[in-house]
């Protein structure tokens, strides 16, 4: 059966590529995607294919009941993008300007519809049912994840997997990993209140910029100390602004951050010692240190016994160069919320073109070859989980 | 002769009043005086003194000769004004938005003016010269001395004697102190140069606020362990700017600051420890790091013999309410460059006001009375300087 | 053939306890462990097993060869015991001052001794050789293995097993990871000279606590900043000393320390970022400071064919209440060095007792019967070898 | 009547070099001076002048009353030496072991008993009392003043006069000062108290090694932020103990240092500050620190019309090179409490010898004719009081 699946989809291949380069000439940024969520519904629509729109917000869910009973097995990609400038010089150039599919979406959704229309094509010959969970909204917290999850894209499935196309990752290739593989990605603004004053008078004043710049500093030692070292967290201070005149002593410094850890005892560690040490540093200047800790999306943490379920199917689909335990990325994803209500998988589809940038990059770019290889991984590990 | 003196003020103490205020409803910015310059310029035309307009820049210098020879005695008073928000409710409240005369120097004005017009009167009584320094732009470096000296306005000059009318003084008290009395003041400009990257990688990234910050923190052992304690030094950065997304790592920080300190010695050892700081400092991360010390005003420095004569004279000066040794002041002033040429002093006249707020306060005031008090030291400092 | 082995096992179990507790009441330190290791060639005369003594400095190999050409495993056990004071009560204490087994050494080589004298036993029925290597030394760099490497201990030898009791692991468990299962453990000291003086006259000196103060600071950022967060590493100052009148300010102050990397990488990065910070703080303060830096035990890396082939026998092994893929450790061990010449794989054997406490605890113990897992697991290991 | 004192002092100039020789070969450390009190007190019964011994402890207070009613002026040299090793090469070398005059106390001495004599010589002809207060360990807090003074050698005193030779100052030059001339010195002791543990496993503690760094490092801005920089004070850590072995984290740091401010203001901010600062940092890693500040000698500030006083009279003294107004020291002396008592003034007496070392170096010695002036201008200080 799946290698009709393949066949399927190596004649699909350029309709993929077509699709993909609409999307991407096309891009909304997060929470905007009027349009490309009514080309997916026109998509299901011309095909014939069940849907359901609007869910969450802008989520589309189109459902493929094959002949047979079975389990139900769920794939999801995203189709937002992002408030960048497209500095690349392709045909296929984004047309917004400041928007610009620069992660990869437009991809995962070219994926998922030719890989649809395929198990639809055979849906008479299949056991089981399959939902195609195209989400908006993975950029931006809090993400379409949790609202989709809340308006029952995941009802009755018993498994999910996604994948993502990585430009910095060998084309074709499969990369996965047990437990977590996405970090939890959380932010911190923090605004010191001291007392500010003439340049020259020092001792008048609660220098801001030195308290904050001591907290900077110190901050330093909580991952040097206080994380376990075989445990991973992040705390970058991305900003500090306290904009004055030269000559004065300054009164107030805003900073913002974020934090990124995979365990859910580290996050919570992270989050109460930023607290301790800022309220350390307001004791000792006797002065006001505000931190507001917004959690971002949690870790994304892979089941076990279907991540070794991928692997194993991911071995026999042609096309794949190999299958590699790769290393979790501190980035963060909203796949997450769904591995907290049922089992499943994300991956890596390895993506890499002859120039390579990374993700979010103005000249970001991915081997469209690779698209199908997700495409047939993705359609293997579903039709697969009916034996 | 001083009696007289006393007495021609006295009468001219609401005239001084009137000019004051007139000043402070019309304030201009350094470098910008024009109508201030020609206010003071038709001053002396209609009392037929002799003077020299455009000094320097918008400086004005006026001369009266008494009938025998003798000394010659310069007295100088800026009259720039300050880019601040007059927010004083009083009937001469600035009539110009976002300009004030937050310093006094209108008092300084009101005062040199009604002084010179009192020994123009007596002129045929008196020996030797007197000149009258109206200075502009003292708030802004390079400020107007420079220039005014480089035209010629201390040519033939004995000495020279200044006040400042001071709001967090007691009114009519004589503040005088040999040596150093006001700071010299410096601004610093420190550009870090990093490498940026994502929020959650530190290790591809040199993160400019990370080594911002352990500047900042380095400078402290500055003061603490570099300067003689017996010394006085400040150094405070007044900005750090590093404005960017939270969730990515800086690629630059701009801190500016200032740099105040009585001694050469010491003024050199600052700037050339900041430098020593930023090059270990950038050595440390790999980075780049470049200073930029400005100097601005040097130190106002005291002549020893003129200041005893100064405080001698004081104490017979009526009106005055006591004669104080005073602390140097960490502020500065390009009265300096006069005394770098000629001998004299500087001393600050007392003019606290019922509610007293700090100089470039936007409710800054001060005892007008005090100006008359100003106006007798100055005169009876300059008459008795022919003895 | 396994299952013979087994019981020969279960049956030795009293005396492999005897041997334990005599070894655990005659404790040697590194390098000293004369009388143990005359106890280990005793043990094998009296069997009449070939051994070579003396092998690297105290180490002893004892071979088995099988009636059948094979595979040559060997087999190691460590037997030096640390300088700390025994604390506990039991009948079996150190009856050595200041000397204790309080790592586990000698349930090892009591377990390898009972494991050789089974395969002894069996020796006409096995295939392959059996090499039994008791290595002296592990506490105390450069360590035993090294030498006895040099001496031709793995000469011949195909592949490698040994294991680690460990205290606070589950007894009777087999805890095993691909790649680094212990830490590079390298040594620092860092004498910072700066330059004395009164403790009244800091700007005639150079801090020395100031300055090393501020090393220990910034070598915070080294763990935080520039180490990739998904590696491991650890710097710790564990001495700081600078012992002087209170009054006064340091000319000098050592730190000594210690990191633990499991990448070549980044123990090199560590290396040179910690000179690196060094001179940058140096040129900071002008002063002069010097980090030696002297490479202890490299990480031990298991190779994953051997990790794979061990996880699996260990399955089958009665007695073992769970196969778990452990996280590596951060301590060092040297089986770095065998690992670097021939395949195989270290592992940790739960031994947890009631009253457990870490290794190097002057309490420490471990619950006996997991010896004879270990045996047991080794053993297999060493015979399915063949197959 | 001032001459007549002159010539007596010049004629006994041998026997003061003599004394002050003697005294060098023999010296006691503070508290255990009894044998130089002895030989004080030989020296005032051998002249037949009425002294009280014992007095605070090892204190002795010879008392001269002229013919006529007047002024009691009470003088005050020091007399104990200090825990250094010798290291001159002179024949006067201390013939103590590790005992040594390298503070010039043994000139004090020999200066104040050969004014004494002259002064007793001439008793016939003066008014007045005169006080001769010989103290004991001014060294080693809390010294000797206190006790003598609560032993009642203040009494009835008008005026108190002191002088200190000084090494590092133009051989017989008087120095004064109005208000502060020497500093408050105070000791502060702090222990961090963290957890310790494995030098691979900070996560398990509390870094005593890295808080005391941070807390040495935050101290900086103590000085540079919140003391007045017209003001000085100083805070030396001389001390930084956390002598573990390297690879450990330590469980405790203990630091000790001092503390130096002329004003009892910026003296009660830096101890508050210092509380507040250890606080934060305990705060901020949840451990304990605790401050022990002890306060030792107060300030030397002298009283204003008795330095005036002494300045003037200073001026007529034959062999006086120049009287200077000095800048305070920030040493500490415990004069200070004389004049927390009664008005006088303490002044520095320039002695610097050929090779001039600073105080308590081992090499420490001063110009010995310079005594001689000190002896001159004391004594006319004492009897020009009586006009």
């Amino acid at each position: 059966m799946n290698e009709k699946l393949y066949t399927l989809l190596d004649n699909s291949f350029d309709d993929m590529v077509s699709i993909r380069r609409h999307l991407h000439q096309h891009p909304e940024v997060s929470f905007h995607e009027t349009n490309t969520a009514k080309y997916i519904q026109d998509f299901y629509k011309d095909l014939g294919v069940e849907y359901r729109s609007n869910v969450g917000e802008n989520g589309v869910v189109a459902r493929v009941e094959g002949s047979k009973p079975g389990k139900t097995v769920a794939l999801r990609a995203d189709f937002d993008a992002l408030p960048i400038q497209d500095q690349k010089d392709v045909p296929y150039k984004s047309t917004v300007d400041g928007v610009m599919h620069a992660c990869g979406h437009d991809g995962h959704t070219a994926t998922l519809l030719q890989l649809a229309k395929a198990i639809h094509e055979l849906k008479d010959e299949l056991a089981g049912t399959y939902v195609f969970i195209h989400q908006h909204a993975e950029e931006y917290a809090p993400g379409g994840a949790i609202s989709m999850i809340e308006d029952g894209c995941l009802e009755g499935v018993d498994v999910i997997f996604g994948t993502h196309l990585w430009s910095l990752m060998e084309p074709n290739t499969i990369q996965y990993v047990s437990g977590p593989i996405m970090a939890a990605a959380d932010r911190i603004e923090i605004t010191v209140q001291g007392a500010g004053g003439h340049g020259a008078s020092p001792h008048q004043t609660k220098d801001a910029i030195v308290i904050a710049s001591q907290l900077v500093t110190n901050f330093q030692q909580l991952v040097s100390r206080r994380v376990d070292p075989i445990q991973s967290a992040v705390l970058s201070i991305g900003s500090f602004v306290s904009d004055n005149a030269f000559n004065i002593i300054a009164d107030q410094a805003v900073l913002q951050g974020t934090v990124r850890t995979f365990s859910p005892e580290i996050r919570d560690l992270m989050e109460s010692e930023i607290q301790r040490i800022a309220k350390g540093t307001a004791l000792m200047h006797d002065c006001e240190i505000t931190v507001e800790y917004t959690r971002g999306y949690p870790a994304v943490v892979n089941h076990e016994k279907e991540t070794a379920y991928l692997r194993d199917v991911a071995q026999e689909v042609p096309g794949v160069k190999a299958v590699i335990e790769t290393i979790p990325q501190m980035g963060g994803e909203d796949f997450a919320y769904y591995l907290e209500n049922v089992p499943g998988t994300f991956f890596f589809t390895g993506a890499q073109p002859e120039n390579a940038f990374p993700h979010h990059h103005p000249k970001f770019d991915f081997d469209e070859t690779s698209m199908l290889t997700a495409a047939k991984t993705l359609g293997a590990a579903a039709l697969s989980y009916q034996n």
